[in-house]
């Protein structure tokens, strides 16, 4: 596993700086066909962590996991044709096995609705059948032109919710339930604060009646959606014929949702933490909170020997350390836990060990503290709380602070070519979306729920006309 | 979701009766395409399990889980000869996305051990990066002709460990460990008794050096495979070029390992404790192991009460169990528990409260026993220990019961006609195996590790050669 010899800085250029990091940290290789990549270890670990903690706020709302297949036969996906056309350009098509043409194809699944539209259909009689509430975590796949390790990639993994209610109102809350778990699980566990709010038309997605979204800001000032909750009405269950007896013994179709975060969370978290020396992994979710860094250990036995007695005073309080026994340098352990993105990480060396302490550095200030033998868990849970709290604080401040009210076109585009996000007064159309964003590449984000503060404009900063949507505008990845 | 009025019973058609109980159970529903099923919530938690459990334990042998890409490029494929040729067949085939013909097929992965190879290739360099331990949880597809639920699908889920090590010694020590992490599991965990063994040449995985197997039998008589683990030596290293630089500074091809379980366990878990009642859930496996059943509980308030009460009881010593509020009847409840294999069910009635004890039956013996409030999470730790015990040693004796040694095949083929295993002395080759399979429908299973009785025989039962071989016979799913 070469090293690149020189990390590109986040000022030289962000992208490559990107690219530098997941690479030198070991977060991702290449995979053997174009737009695919190999989650090594360490992302991998971390999106395991994504999906046990979310399937525990899953569970409380009574979502269920299940799994569904991976091909959709040609047929099937036709049934639902707004839905289609959107992915259409995308659809990877089995046509052949074994070297023999198929008598139909098959697509493999760019997302699952039409499959639990078909599954639901014969799962349900009466009301007494509802609701249900699945979620599925499972790879899915769409030929994207342009790709970028995590952010987009042709294969991806992700959780897909598909649910069916028995009435509109019970849909629209736990399409809002979902949206508040994914804020709240982003915000706590990830450290990334995120803007809530509903997509325009334009935005939403193909076949839904309205989506919600959160929307996080990268470090280089663009926005990243990071999460979807899209209330589907009747769209799919008209198309699907999914129906059930009401309370008044009547036929009708029943009311659904989607809802879904992919492995882009992990670009997410690497753009709004990751600094000139590498990644750095939150430490409620990073799958090694602690490196323990062994200095000197070949010529003093008590080193390697206090490794030991931290590592298992660490685990038997659930925090997840390991250790460095390698034969190389204090800097070159030091750089390869700080590349790695490790929240924290503790030396040992005979000289402090005299006087019974070690050395702790946290990852995201470098803040060096010299720590008593006898403290050392209670001060490392100290400072991972900090950590956590800090690299969100931090997020949070850049936030505020690259958010601007515009009131026309003009500012608009000089705050949108300053790499700004714009908050601003819209009742433009998808066309006009669509030319706002060839002349200055920032797209629609979202309508946010909750504003901070009372907008000065009374009218839509592109068309003049009075307005009261508000609306937030960013380039995006 | 409609249920059969009647199962067929196990006598009547085994194979019916597989089919009636994971479909009146809930476990699964077809999916749309030929060959695939639907994971409902009850078969996809214990997969969950079987997933969560099976890591803690390869995790203590150093295993990291990785994810890697679901397509195979044609070209990379054909790099290891004599593994295509057995997939060949099977593979299903990306030729065009979005309507458009691609340069290059696709195909989507039977087994990802020429992934891995490309993978490994760029990671290695000299001994001090081996050995590298991954797994990964995933789905795969090989279209087969003949297909059944959990069984033989067209797609299903598994977990593929591949490993890289410095030394062959290394290597064949990992195949035998990852032999004995599956073996304990699934003996302690699914309550299924297994022979460990060694594939002849003509049933190993081709491209492996050799193939460990576990032998698990169903009620039926008929063999399972429930997991294998194999020893590659350097036949992908060398195809893919994965060289390091051993300790002499010599280039040296590295040696391999892979090895997999898969969705099949759920099958094999059916088909050994299932019963004409429905299927049996070992309770160390089971999603849900306690069903509280509330019984005239609109006439007693007391009823429902009492359940909220156990429910948090045993959910605070970390037994999974869930309330049937419903307005069914007794019976009906009571069914119905026993259908979805619940190890275990309370049924809460007025009268019995009235004495400050609740019934308990559990699902295997269908025994009933009155306990007192108070002695409850006691109660129900001591019966779900003795259901798992019980389930093991049922079956046990069954797998004992079932093996005969023979001597010639005319003894062979009137056991193997009872639905008998066989154990033998064989030393025929690859031919002889096709023939007998082809005269008898049994194939050979194992050559076993640890026999517990000495043979009697010095001959081959076919061939009639002196051999040592001792080799198990047997009809296989």
């Amino acid at each position: 596993m070469k090293k690149l010899e020189k990390i590109t800085t986040q000022e030289e250029n962000f992208a490559k700086w990107y690219t530098d990091v997941i690479q030198n940290g070991d977060l991702m290789a290449y995979g053997s066909s174009k737009g695919s990549i190999i989650f090594k270890p360490l992302s991998f670990g971390i999106w395991d962590n994504i999906r046990k903690n979310l399937d525990v706020k899953f569970k409380k709302l009574g979502v269920q996991n299940v799994n569904l297949p991976l091909l959709i036969p040609e047929s099937l996906l036709n049934k639902e044709k707004k839905h289609v056309e959107g992915f259409n350009p995308e659809l990877a098509t089995v046509t052949e096995v074994g070297g023999k043409k198929l008598n139909e194809k098959f697509y493999i699944r760019p997302t699952s609705e039409v499959l639990f539209g078909e599954f639901f259909k014969n799962e349900i009689e009466s009301y007494n059948d509802l609701p249900l509430i699945y979620n599925q975590w499972v790879n899915v796949l769409r030929w994207e032109k342009t790709t970028n390790p995590f952010l987009r990639t042709r294969e991806f993994l992700w959780q897909e919710g598909h649910t069916i209610h028995a009435t509109s109102n019970e849909a629209k809350e736990l399409t809002q339930n979902l949206l508040d778990v994914y804020s709240d699980f982003v915000e706590s566990f990830l450290a990334i604060p995120v803007i809530k709010g509903q997509k325009t038309d334009h935005e939403k997605f193909a076949g839904a009646d309205y989506t919600f979204t959160i929307e996080a800001m990268m470090k280089d000032g663009k926005a990243l959606q990071a999460g979807t909750s899209h209330y589907l009405g009747q769209n799919f269950t008209k198309a699907f014929d999914i129906t059930f007896k009401n309370k008044d013994n009547k036929l009708e179709n029943a009311y659904g949702t989607s809802w879904g975060v992919s492995t882009r969370l992990l670009g997410a978290l690497i753009m709004t933490h990751g600094d000139d020396r590498g990644i750095i992994i939150p430490p409620k979710i990073a799958p090694c909170q602690v490196d323990i860094i062994e200095l000197f250990a070949s010529k003093e036995k008590r080193v390697h020997e206090e490794a030991l007695k931290i590592l298992d005073l660490l685990s038997k309080n659930n925090i997840d350390a390991k250790i460095d026994a390698s034969n190389k340098g204090a800097g070159f352990k030091a750089a390869n836990s700080e590349i790695h993105g490790t929240p924290l990480r503790i030396e040992i060396g005979p000289r402090d060990l005299e006087q019974n302490k070690v050395l702790i550095v946290r990852r995201d200030t470098l803040e060096k503290t010299y720590v008593a033998l006898e403290e050392i868990v209670i001060k490392v849970q100290q400072i991972l709380e900090d950590i956590q709290n800090n690299l969100l604080n931090q997020a949070k401040q850049r936030l505020i602070n690259n958010i601007f009210e515009v009131e026309n076109y003009e500012s608009f585009k000089e705050h949108i070519s300053k790499g700004h996000w714009v908050i601003t007064k819209f009742d433009g159309n998808g066309e006009d979306e669509d030319k706002i964003k060839e002349e200055t590449g920032a797209s629609s984000r979202c309508i946010p729920f909750n504003l901070e503060y009372k907008m000065h404009s009374k009218n839509c900063f592109y068309t003049n006309k009075k307005t009261n949507r508000v609306v937030i505008f960013a380039k995006a990845y």
